[in-house]
């Protein structure tokens, strides 16, 4: 159930010291395979980190010759973002001591960090590391990589699915990590998908597109888009099956939706976790803005810690989004929490009081009555916990 | 030092029993000028209250009647949001009660309310006190007015300033209540301004839009945009004085900016004012989208409250402004906090452990180096008591 469960990958994860409590915090993912394939997708934050400036050029210039990603090297302790033409050297510096360890070009080397932003990244620590990973690299592995990525999440994320067509069964395998920050486009959020899958690049990239829009650009933790977010797939062809592009797509989705929900059940301080349905939007785009302005809402998001079905923060954040993103009628939206439809018609509607919050998955619905699109976000709440957390992070 | 400081006002500010714990929740302002001028800014929220939709209606009646608004009720207790054609009724019902007690028509009328959405008012107690508040009419009772529109403000909020032009000398006073769903446009924010200058609708109107763009609308506590949000201006002409427009512009919005920092200092469970100045942005609206970006992480806001100069995060807010929006090479940005630059060109700059976050005020420049505009912005930092303060809000 990792990124080793396909055929064709080997990992490794272990301390290298660059976190000071001598945690798991280095990991290498290899794809072993001879129809090779891959992705990647990456945060549009203009303060990309290092790694991500270093995979986007890595990624257009295998397009460019027609190669593909080979190896991944992770690091937590450090997101290496900020630092400067002395922090993309250092990103340079990690790639190719990689390219060297396992033969392959540099540009089919990609880098992924996470941490703090803004310190350099401990290169004694960090290279040596790199040396160990690549002797430890075994076929068992995938679950020590899952556990190397971690920062501030409590378990680590690792999944895997079987996907079924006419051409056979293959297997995409997968690893998460992300507890804050966790926002669209993509979050703080390392992910690597592995698949033998016999595909190619083209098919690596729509699905993987595909498959990120509907799963993590559908979580929104607490708004705030990472320097660092990498999503990538690796495709190995070890199980010499040519699956169904739609099956593919699918499966792919499948298992991002997975990690997905394993993150959101992993935010930072997190106490319910919150699916967000917009129904009846006259668009995709324009439901998903009223969504995210919902989950966006700390009054909202702190009723909810206080199990209150304060509907009106709701609809005062649906308020918010213009009617040429979002054309809806304010006395047609219904509002309906745990089942209960507490707003009709943007006014009063059921008791309040027969709401039920305890438990820890809460489910508002947002009837626009606007048309015929939904969409589905997921979010959480806003605790003492969150707070706690991230006001000590640095400190 | 309140709405009764300038000639020609009377106020008052009583316990009606909306409140269920017995506090004052009703206010009257009464314009008894000679040389009537008003003017109103209300929320874009589509789901605008019943008080904003009656308020709006009534000034744009006034505008094609060329009248003036005479007199503003005002209510705590209850926002009288999202409650329909019954709570619309209810706002009529109130603005017919005041007109009727005042001998003024109903379009002179306007109402705010504030408080909890979705519930009505309880009008058995709101009509009666305001033949109480009509009765205690005084032009001593501004404290009493800006008492009576608390809702979780933990001090009301009272201002007065001289203008003085060529012309002679003016007065502007001010209330303003609001301490959580700060946020542009305006905010969870009721504010009356008057004044004895004698000035035209059009004066009123340009100045109150251009003083509200400089303060109200550059206050952003937690990003959340309310239903009700109203600022109204009340000019009585009772000086006899015809200020120069300029003058008294300025002096409008020097009230304005008082009354909104007040409203950032009693924010809800703040412990840190912040001021966000983006310097050199190329135009002021790029600036602006990039302090309200940083003003709305709540990443930022919870470092600061835990007195963490955590830079990374600045600059990872900033960068998910889109370029089009605000054009600059993150290469070229510093940020200083409290006169310490910790970025220096996107990235590591001066040692973080020389920042001072003990104090309640924090000051963060921004230098994007792509342009000569400037813009400030006011937040809060995000702490354990507003998560408790708005957890537990309606319950």
């Amino acid at each position: 159930m990792s990124v080793t469960k396909p055929q064709g990958f080997r990992a490794a994860g272990i301390a290298a010291g660059i976190k000071a409590n001598g945690k798991p915090d280095l990991a290498l993912v290899v794809n072993d395979g001879t129809h090779l394939a891959g992705a990647a997708v990456f945060t549009p934050n203009r303060f990309a980190a290092a790694p991500v400036q270093w995979s986007q050029a890595a990624m257009a210039r295998n397009a460019s010759m027609g190669t593909s990603p080979r190896v991944v090297v992770l690091n937590s302790g450090g997101a290496n973002a900020c630092t400067g033409a002395e922090g993309f050297a250092d990103t340079e510096a990690s790639a190719l001591k990689v390219a060297q360890l396992t033969g392959v070009e540099a540009e089919q080397v990609l880098v992924c960090s996470t941490g703090l932003i803004g310190d350099r990244l401990k290169m004694d620590k960090l290279l040596p590391g790199v040396e160990t990973a690549y002797a430890q690299l075994s076929a068992d592995a995938g679950a020590a990589a899952a556990e190397a990525i971690m920062t501030t999440d409590t378990y680590p994320k690792s999944r895997a699915v079987a996907v079924e067509s006419a051409a056979g069964t293959v297997c995409i395998g997968g690893m998460a990590k992300g507890a804050g920050m966790l926002a669209p486009e993509l979050a703080t959020m390392l992910v690597v998908l592995t698949t033998d899958a016999w595909i190619t690049d083209d098919l690596a990239k729509t699905a993987l597109e595909s498959a990120v829009a509907q799963s993590f650009n559908r979580i929104d933790s607490d708004g705030c888009m990472s320097t660092n977010d990498t999503v990538i797939l690796l495709a190995s062809g070890a199980s010499e099956i040519q699956p169904d592009a739609d099956v593919f797509t699918a499966g792919l989705t499948e298992i991002s939706q997975q990690l997905a929900q394993d993150l959101i059940a992993d935010a930072e301080g997190a106490s319910h976790d919150i699916k967000i349905d917009v129904v009846n939007a006259s668009c995709e785009g324009g439901g998903l803005a009223v969504a995210r302005a919902i989950a966006r809402s700390n009054l909202f998001k702190t009723a909810i810690f206080g199990n209150d079905p304060n509907w009106g923060r709701i609809l005062s954040a649906a308020g918010t989004v213009p009617a040429a993103t979002a054309p809806f009628d304010p006395t047609q939206v219904n509002v309906t929490i745990n089942g209960v439809m507490v707003s009709r018609g943007g006014g009063v509607g059921a008791d309040r009081n027969l709401v039920d919050l305890t438990n820890r998955l809460v489910h508002i619905v947002v009837d626009l009555n606007a048309g015929d699109a939904s969409v589905s976000l997921w979010t959480n709440d806003l605790t003492h916990d969150y707070v706690h957390e991230n006001s000590a992070y640095s400190s």
